[in-house]
């Protein structure tokens, strides 16, 4: 792609609403625009980053066979006044009356509706277990809408539904996709680390959230520093492979806000272990039994005959959000670096671009065509600038190499970058090889 | 993918309440399941095929280097009373309150913010031309909501926005977008045909509904014959060629409804080639030059200075929609078959099962393992039940080819099918070839 015809209006002054990094870099880079308090449009560049994340999820999730499906943002009061909860709810609930006065709303989560279609659909124990997800928009209306995309009202949120027989298989599923989370977390390079977390409103007996360290978290973490040490890349999908990751993660002190508890943790982890700082929410996982099948009355005959109400958990991941903790990550003294796995483009060509001499350009064009044959995402600052404004430029936008075409370039060799690292020179063909890795 | 575990509630009854095929089989084979009058689930095998078309869609909107982004569901209605329609759309529009009692709204279509974007980012004419596209879902909240999910409320659609200088400039971002469309059409094998149509709320001068021939449809299309042996096929994007493929189209009569002018009918068309049927729109695409751009103030400085309203046209497909008009289209005597580019799987194996011999499904197994491994996609019936129920159920699923294990099979070749032609013995080498082609 050519820079100069790409959607991305740029913008030189730091916005001044924008209190947090990721929301700031949004902005100023065009991967997003307000269009109202807390709803966002996604434009090119970040739509790109937000895709892959999603394609990412996506993947990782069919892994565990979890089925992909896809339930309506516009949903009906009706089965949440069958649960309890559209009174519980409270305001963020966005509710709508349709043009026949039919009382609906814009899903916050989808519990109620997945149940629903479930005991219509599945009437016995031999078509269990069942793991369920979409990928979908979801609305909270919040009071008051902040940081950008970590807090606002219409998010993207992949929710996943688990139906078991009984506790003990259902805990076999909470099991599968804890560990799917975390294959997905380490193929975004996020250190995400699950924390004993309240059930809050989904209620509930088991709860983790995946919590990545960042000051402009808005949760208070409280965990044993060892935790952060535990190489998740050594477990397997095996159900022996994923007790002994729950074991190993277990062992360890990590708790958000409600469930810290002073002496708990002095007396479980030694002070110099002790780490007590701001996190930023990523994921949530719950297990809660019949909370929701008993109200729904979501039965299924049971091996022994009697009808049972089917357990279940839910598991959520915030797509939309992760771009923002993605950048709070990697954004470092104001220079950007995406990881490979989600970055907008896998390499950008800067040639120095001189009306009087057009021999660095036509290098890069001849660079840009033969990456492109090699399928390699390739983004070509074909814009009319001098070097240091697009190395400003390109430090927002994050593209994590970049080929300069300039000065320093030999015949068959150019300068290669990896971002926060020197750059050196190289052929083509070594180029590619490190791209490609 | 095991078929006994698939989240695929089949029903055996005919739904009572569904009018047409299309709904009737998304009912019967679990592709959908309604949540409320006019909004539904999309089930895992509903939603296999739906993604499969768009990603076709969004394949060749990236073809004609259309940049994909994404605009929330809900928007502020303040941008609709800037350009009048507010007022204007009646009932169809779902009006929200949010918790701040402010004027929000489900996007019907999204003329209005993609116009608010473009002006608070684009100034000159040197960034023109630019094509935008997003595909996600719309709210048009019908008086009377039906036939499945080609009427209804909560609707997938790709919506595209082209932006530029000139009238002359803008026909060629509409002739891009017109073969574009001839493209998709083709990938999904329907033969739907550019009709002259009304420009409706949207407004503008030029437009063009594509449309495809299904009695069940609801508009009125009335066309010369000779229009459908156009061979879409033969034409590039170059300029030439579109203005080619664009003049082709328009020298044979073919209008819908509101355009439709008897006269002119007898007079264009001789009485053997008249065509007057039934038809079903997949696709709407308008010029409307600067209807929205004026009074939404979305200028840019043009060559000669001054400045001067961008110049938009607006470009849709119904993806959620084209699930119907595939089955209404290839549903033929109970029996359905998916094009391949959309089939939910490749291929499916349906071994005779039977307790006291094992061997068919055993052969299925190792086949099935092998397809796997050449990453074809395969379904596997692993259900205990007779063949000729067996068979039944798949005419319905739909999956153009069938590898049968049963009495006919021999040592090493498998009685192979593609559905609608005499089954054959082929080895499983010759099989593979035929799935892919």
């Amino acid at each position: 792609m050519l820079l100069s015809k790409i959607f991305l209006p740029l913008t030189k002054d730091l916005p001044t609403d924008a209190k947090i990094k990721s929301h700031q870099l949004m902005l100023r880079v065009g991967m997003i625009k307000q269009s109202s308090a807390g709803i966002y449009s996604w434009l090119p560049l970040g739509f790109k980053v937000m895709k892959k994340i999603e394609n990412i999820v996506r993947q990782e999730q069919n892994n565990i066979s979890a089925q992909e499906m896809l339930m309506p943002t516009i949903q009906s009061a009706d089965i949440w006044k069958e649960s309890g909860r559209y009174n519980e709810y409270g305001d963020e609930m966005l509710r709508i009356k349709d043009r026949q006065g039919r009382e609906m709303l814009y899903g916050p989560t989808n519990e109620e509706l997945i149940t629903e279609i479930f005991r219509s659909s599945i009437k016995s124990y031999k078509s269990l277990p069942q793991m369920l997800y979409h990928i979908q928009w979801k609305f909270r209306d919040e009071v008051r809408p902040r940081f950008g995309i970590m807090r606002c009202r219409e998010f993207y949120m992949k929710d996943a539904y688990s139906f078991d027989i009984s506790d003990e298989e259902a805990k076999k599923s909470y099991n599968k996709m804890f560990y799917s989370y975390l294959k997905i977390f380490s193929k975004l390079k996020l250190k995400a680390i699950p924390m004993a977390a309240d059930t809050g409103p989904i209620g509930g007996e088991l709860s983790h959230e995946f919590i990545i360290l960042a000051d402009t978290g808005e949760s208070n973490v409280y965990a044993d520093k060892k935790i952060f040490e535990i190489n998740t890349n050594k477990y397997d999908s095996s159900e022996k492979s994923l007790e002994k990751m729950r074991n190993d993660f277990s062992s360890f002190y990590a708790v958000t806000d409600e469930k810290f508890n002073k002496s708990d943790f002095d007396t479980k982890v030694k002070k110099d272990d002790q780490i007590s700082t701001k996190g930023i929410e990523v994921g949530h996982i719950f297990y809660f039994g019949d909370k929701y099948s008993k109200p729904l009355n979501c039965l299924v005959d049971h091996q022994e005959g009697k009808k049972v109400a089917v357990k279940m958990g839910s598991y959520g991941i915030g797509v939309s959000r992760l771009v923002g903790a993605l950048i709070e990550v990697n954004f470092q003294n104001n220079v950007m670096k995406w990881p490979k796995s989600v970055s907008p483009y896998d390499v950008v060509i800067i040639p120095n671009i001189n009306k009087n001499d057009q021999k660095s350009f036509e290098i890069a064009i001849k660079i840009y065509k033969d990456l492109k044959k090699q399928k390699i995402d390739v983004l070509l600052d074909d814009v009319d600038e001098n070097m240091s404004a697009k190395f400003k430029k390109h430090d927002l936008i994050g593209v994590p190499y970049q080929i300069i075409i300039g000065s320093r370039s030999e015949e068959n060799r150019f300068e290669f970058k990896e971002v926060g690292e020197n750059s050196i020179l190289l052929n083509l063909e070594e180029i590619k090889e490190k791209i490609k890795n």
